[in-house]
């Protein structure tokens, strides 16, 4: 097995900028000092910021028309890597060119591109992103700053009604930005035209707050406390009229409101969409924080002994317990899996918001990127989440020690579940784009046809369960095509019966909230559903453009890992739906428990693959590798009485 | 609902000392200031422990012969509550009087009482608990520091032989600790006797390091920094042969050795028997640390709004969701549970480790607490990591800030689920155990018998099963009984199935280790099904035990929301053995949703049962309960387009 094969494989259409990205960074030792204060670290992740600007990397997402290289793809592979060290580095370079530069380029028109993108790229100019208010996190679109439109002076008056409105956990305003994207409620001529982004100057070049602006400081945080998270509040602070970014809509100089999208609720949808970059970001970023956590548990149960055979008396490596395997190598299958997948989003990002001759411009493949991108954000950090918190207890008291790095990972990453969108709000989105595909596929009957299929439904879907169940029973488990058509089939029956279920909501007078919240948790499986099945598509696809037949060999077993283990977590509901008898699914669970075993040895190999550079994993835990071979730093205690086994009958 | 007698009903037999420790405690606000250096943190808990000293608490434990109360389970009962304040607090107490104070009077003798006991009490003498080795953490059988007895000094050698013998996490031992219990192998006369305690100087009355014995420090941690955990080496360290915690093996002047228990193992397990103490008060701390984490999520999921009612266009309390109240009321149920589980434990311990005339002293039931200590522990701690994950999610970004304490309190608990005995080797002690159990019952026929049993075996459980078949028909998903009967059998099932798998072990010549790993998801889930089954039944005495109607008709329902969201979560176990059919089981599911609606109305008055002082909680987290009634904090934004319910169809 060719390790570096597994790498090219696993780097996929950008190796060549991880490999580069590898070379700068991997000498220096980003990593976070756990002892430093609040004021120091956000001093050290300024410092990075300046040599990270140095390096050219953030400018290359930009325009080429100012100096960027249009390489979008590219540079959030390049991005992501930032978690394998100081991912309050990742999260401020995030806020810097992803929030606070890519509004300016996707939401800002010509002006603003001239007068600040090459500031932005070079750091020159710092910004944040002012979106999020203390009373409105998940809820945008009802956001409460307002910015009004005073045609005697051509500007916008922006202001925080109320304390509800401030803007709250703004990455960058306690401590650097000098400008803030704000995004508040146009108003113009008595009217509110929705969410708008402004440019809003929020300190001088001293550092001081502009007049009416109140800064305030979040504080510490769980972690991330590099990043200077603040509060803005707007004492009427007036913005000339160009400091609205107006690609979606502008005010003429008499305070006419114009947009090329007439619908306040597609407007609005449509410039969040042109943001997804920061929610695949942090889908990379968790991805790569995984794949660290994994690294140095896997290496170090490689390693350390507990416990010994009861007939040699030799110490047991803790990775050939099952329960030990058990905890981290479906992890580590799932963890290539979501790779695999983010691989995919960041071509089909590329593909749409890149500058080439290549790139497309498509309404729907921009929709199905967004559903994409929410989807496997969500499950990408609660997996983060979950993974590295196996991670450190597989490491014991040692995962427990900041030296071993583990701590930092769990808390810096915990945010990733509710921040770029709330997990359970993201997967909501995802459930109501399929339905509302479905609507459309069910809307192109004719009226006739809609009769028989509201009629004939559940008569359908008894038909299709028939099918089901003889397939099932022809169905070879260890097929992968097999497996495919399960997780397909769990995705198409939850959404027929979501849209049956909140069908009555169309009705008029219904009581929408309560039939939708009703659904709610059949809501979140169907996207769940949704999810795991494009995740396996994606590794799929991967897996058959593999030419190495090693490599391919072994990430064929990943890939069937991480199917069944997905299958085998909602086991229940294949039983309960008829796709999967009791017995079948008994033996999902034993097909994992010997694939485990078969990938055991190859664990080490597999977390090689992630291409971490050594001194990003370094730490005293993985002392124990150099000593591996050495008898006395953890010797066999002798045979003893087999205290495992002797209380046994 | 009368929140006073939900209350007193909470406190359970120890009542008159939880509302002392709240009246003694209440009005410090003993809460981390996460902007605390390392050493300041720890200064700030070492001044604190002062504090607790002059309170006499921690003196109550104690033997009455010396000053003690003899209240172990009272202590541990205001123990536990420490939790909601500074757990670093609550662990360098659990280190100085639980565990080094516990191993005193535990496995040492008169003279050993005589000389420390007052001092430990009065925190004069600062102890730690040195078990724990770097190469040796749940094994702690086969560690490797060794105590070699010198007859011509009559003292003991206390040596580290490598660096994987170094004791490490220790507690109290990077700063405070002035004498470690040190957990080392008894040799004299050229034999090892296996595990034993010394008392070992470490540090002189200016706090310089002893001679020979080398501190180093374990440095910044997850969480818990008010402890000073640290490494130490014995370089060949002279003890007086009088060191030796002597009460369960001793060595005469001329290095003979004797003990009342032959066998080397079970003199172990008695020994390690008497320190249970520390794994209940672990217990106990997850559950106020958890009790406090979801008194802040729900309150504040019970006036936090976002997102329109389409039809009222009122913005709707986020814990009138489902997917809300499905996050955090199962939870909260559980915790209910766990906290009364945790009453009855405190209880068993009283009533076998207390100094009074009650006192009773069983082995079969110091051996029955023992396990219950262990499984509690575990799955207690898992459930703190869960849900004090979920409280942070669900307070969104705000749950991120330090501020609103949900941070610490996961940092600070997550070690929880690894010290105090590994939660996965805790739950494989409570397998076996319950295999020796079923063992013997086995071994009490005659050979005949045996040879039936052997034969009959899977007959025995397909008529086992029928019957279940039939009684599954019959019950009623909202019966207690029928709940508790379901719990039973599953555990019953499993550890018959157990049994059998394991039988080929006993065979001479079987790969053992083999065996027993192939089976180890089995084991463990055995445990799981044992711990449950008792967490339940001891919530069902408390119930019933409840003379208040009210009080009770609620504890109803939470306990049935408790049993129900239990059965769901293993609920492919039930459909895969033939307990429950898939309608059945999805009715679990809509009877769980059910009740989170019924009990919703009442997550307010149930956190308020855990009473925790107000200054323990108050954070700028709950400032909106002060608003809720003002609506421009977070007022109804107007109706606008119903963008929840828009995309559907």
């Amino acid at each position: 097995m060719n390790t570096h094969h597994l790498r090219t494989t696993v780097d996929g259409r950008w190796a060549a900028v991880r490999d580069d990205v590898r070379e700068q960074m991997g000498e220096l030792k980003l990593l976070p000092d756990p002892d430093l204060s609040t004021e120091e670290h956000r001093a050290l992740v300024a410092d990075a910021m300046v040599k990270l600007a140095a390096t050219g990397r953030p400018h290359e997402a930009f325009d080429p028309a100012y100096g960027g290289a249009g390489d979008v793809g590219g540079v959030v592979a390049a991005f992501q890597m930032l978690a394998y060290g100081d991912l309050s580095l990742l999260v401020k370079a995030g806020v810097q060119w992803g929030l606070f530069g890519g509004a300016l380029q996707a939401l800002g028109t010509e002006r603003h591109h001239e007068r600040y993108l090459r500031d932005t790229m070079s750091g020159a100019l710092q910004g944040c992103f002012a979106m999020t208010e203390t009373g409105h996190g998940s809820d945008v679109q009802h956001l409460r700053t307002t910015a009004t439109y005073d045609e005697a002076t051509r500007e916008f008056v922006i202001t925080t009604p109320d304390l509800g409105a401030r803007k709250d956990y703004i990455g960058g305003a306690a401590r650097d930005a000098r400008m803030a994207a704000v995004f508040a409620q146009l108003v113009t001529k008595g009217e509110t035209q929705g969410v708008h982004a402004f440019l809003v100057p929020i300190r001088d070049d001293d550092g001081a707050a502009m007049p009416g602006v109140t800064i305030s400081d979040c504080g510490r945080k769980a972690g991330l406390n590099g990043v200077d998270n603040g509060r803005l509040v707007f004492h009427e602070v007036r913005v000339p009229r160009e400091a609205l970014l107006n690609r979606y809509g502008d005010v003429d100089p008499d305070g006419t409101y114009s947009s090329p999208i007439d619908n306040e609720t597609r407007r609005f949808f449509t410039m969040l969409g042109t943001l997804v970059r920061g929610r695949i970001s942090v889908a990379g970023g968790a991805g790569s924080a995984t794949q660290k956590a994994l690294t140095i548990a896997i290496r170090y149960g490689n390693v350390r002994r507990q416990f010994a055979d009861p007939v040699s008396g030799e110490e047991v490596v803790v990775l050939d317990y099952l329960a030990h395997q058990r905890k981290l190598l479906p992890a580590l299958a799932t963890t290539y899996a979501l790779h695999f997948a983010q691989n995919d989003l960041l071509a089909r990002m590329d593909r749409l918001q890149g500058f080439g001759p290549g790139t497309v411009r498509s309404e729907s493949e921009q929709r199905e990127l967004e559903t994409r991108a929410a989807g496997i954000k969500a499950v990408g950090t609660w997996h983060a989440t979950a993974t590295i918190q196996a991670c450190r207890e597989a490491c014991g008291g040692a995962g427990y020690l900041a030296e071993n790095l583990l701590p930092q990972l769990k808390a810096d990453t915990d945010v990733f579940t509710t921040f770029e969108g709330d997990n359970t709000v993201l997967l909501q989105l995802v459930a109501k784009t399929l339905l509302s595909e479905y609507g459309r596929s069910v809307g192109a009957l004719d009226t006739a046809g809609k009769a028989r299929f509201a009629v004939g439904f559940v008569g359908e879907v008894i038909a299709e369960r028939s099918g089901a169940r003889l397939l099932l029973r022809r169905g070879n488990l260890r097929d992968r095509g097999y497996q495919r058509w399960l997780l397909a089939e769990r995705e198409e029956h939850l959404l027929a019966g979501l849209a049956r279920r909140l069908r009555p909501a169309l009705r008029k007078g219904a009581d929408q909230f309560g039939i939708f919240n009703a659904a709610q948790d059949h809501l979140l499986e169907t996207a769940r559903a949704h999810v795991d099945r494009i995740v396996v598509d994606a590794f799929t696809e991967a897996v058959e453009r593999t030419t190495d037949r090693d490599v391919r060999a072994l990430l064929e077993r990943v890939l069937e890992l991480h199917t069944l283990a997905t299958i085998e977590a909602d086991r229940a509901w294949f039983v309960e739906h008829g796709y999967l008898t009791a017995a079948r699914t008994k033996a999902v669970t034993s097909t994992i428990n010997r694939l485990c075993g078969e990938l055991r040895p190859h664990a080490r190999t597999l977390v090689d693959g992630f291409g971490i550079p050594e001194p990003w994993v370094d730490c005293p835990l993985l002392d124990g590798e150099r000593n591996a071979a050495d008898p006395n730093t953890n010797p066999a205690p002798g045979a003893g009485e087999p205290a495992e086994i002797a209380a046994v009958g």
